[in-house]
């Protein structure tokens, strides 16, 4: 199958090389507006041309769209209008309500299947794409109801290829969840990033004391705001519920330490541990 | 050289393991209050024997406690008051400023080096111990004017033989520093835990999304209640601070996704991602 991918950053570019090494593409056509990263995803061997939109989108079967979320409504509408019946068209956008609304009258709605991927990196640009990043992870399929079935088979059988799982979800629900699970996650080592470099001038120290677990806290800190902005935008009211609800929490465990009240932080702390049965 | 640790957990069980495979310790001497611990660090191989309080304190040329902090400085107490003039005592404990403070007066202060070891996982108990858990990371010593300079160059060797580089602080430098890198990364890992767990009754979700790097953020929500909760309390006026700064960070996300304010937003995100830079 011939695939066209949208953008070769970090997912694109992971796509790229999972879609090679698992043989499902046969040839891979890169779109990318930036002219380095074009350079560098061919030297990288992530794609095999790289070739304007209109050419990609006469030659190829599948399009995945992996630009950020803010350009992306455009970008489908630009692409379905475009294609012929039997092309189909995916994305990998960390937001879906705002998306699938926007396309709500496009041409070729049915041949647009609703995707995201639940997998990445705090990298970005197509020197991070890596091997194996899709492997393991859940790809969310949203509103497969407004898709033809030949078209969610086909993008069901690419992601199940590089060895993804697929759960189906309203994209509604699924912006909840993205935003309590993933968004929140993002923001809340933005914000621990933030704290910790306003205070810690003296940054050796913060490199010499990273041992006890900050490290991996604030990993997400090195995300790309191009990438997150445009997220946090898109979901914004399930965002602002979900920060809310965090902020709450905080101010109720600062106020258990400051009254003393050692037994329930226990017992706060206890009930966050439920976290581990979940994440085996 | 014949070292004793008093609790064989996550620190005293990896202390263990490394002190061994670097040939440091010639025995080691296990002292547990927990009979099933006890009996774990004997059948891990851990410690060579196990050992009351009294005959430990005979027998060691090196002790080293890696209780609880809120036992810390009773435990202390009691070891120095029974020391010979060449014996040496050590702890690992997360905060230095209280405990430091608290055995001022005992005997054979000079005896004593306070050090905190920043290495960790989110496990507990002797089965958490792992080789290498010490490698490459920072020791801190605090106040060692207060210390024997012969005890200050032995815990030295120590920790180096186990690959740690050693690193000199005011006992309240370290707890400031401690509070806004290691402390307050485990608060905002617990509140995230608490906020997505309130809101996710479906833990099938929470599990199947989890791929974002939500894991990984977190992770310290798993760590144990009796380790931390003392912690937070001897660490009270620094953390009550960092987390007043955290929030204050938090609230202004808050409100720059709340108002649209996108650009000062990935002004606030481009910030952060300067700890890029001091991790690596």
């Amino acid at each position: 199958m011939r695939i066209a991918i949208f953008g070769i950053g970090l997912i694109g570019g992971s796509l790229a090389k999972s879609l090679r090494e698992s043989n499902f593409a046969s040839e891979i056509i890169g779109v990318e507006n930036s002219q380095a990263h074009a350079e560098k995803a061919l030297e990288l061997g992530l794609v095999d041309r790289v070739e304007s939109k209109e050419n990609a989108i006469a030659e190829a079967d599948l399009i995945i769209l992996t630009v950020p979320v803010n350009a992306l409504i455009d970008e489908l509408k630009y692409v379905l209008e475009r294609i012929k019946p039997h092309q189909i068209v995916t994305d990998c956008g960390s937001t879906k309500g705002v998306i699938i609304d926007g396309v709500r009258n496009a041409a070729n709605r049915n041949r647009y299947v609703a995707s995201h991927p639940m997998a990445g990196t705090e990298y970005s640009g197509p020197t991070a794409a890596i091997s194996g990043l899709f492997n393991g992870k859940i790809c969310i399929f949203c509103d497969v109801e407004n898709s033809d079935s030949d078209a969610v088979e086909t993008v069901e059988k690419m992601y199940r290829a590089i060895g993804m799982d697929i759960k189906q979800m309203e994209s509604h629900q699924h912006d909840i969840h993205a935003a309590y699970i993933s968004h929140i996650s993002h923001i809340s080592s933005f914000v621990l990033a933030a704290t910790v470099l306003e205070k810690e001038k003296d940054e050796e120290a913060i490199f010499e004391m990273a041992g006890g677990g900050f490290e991996s806290t604030v990993r997400l800190a090195k995300s790309s705001p191009n990438t997150w902005s445009p997220i946090f935008q898109q979901n914004k009211a399930y965002l602002l519920e979900a920060i809310d609800t965090y902020i709450e929490k905080m101010y109720h465990f600062r106020n258990l330490i400051n009254k003393n009240k050692f037994a329930e932080l226990e017992k706060f702390m206890s009930e966050a541990n439920e976290i581990k049965k979940i994440l085996k």
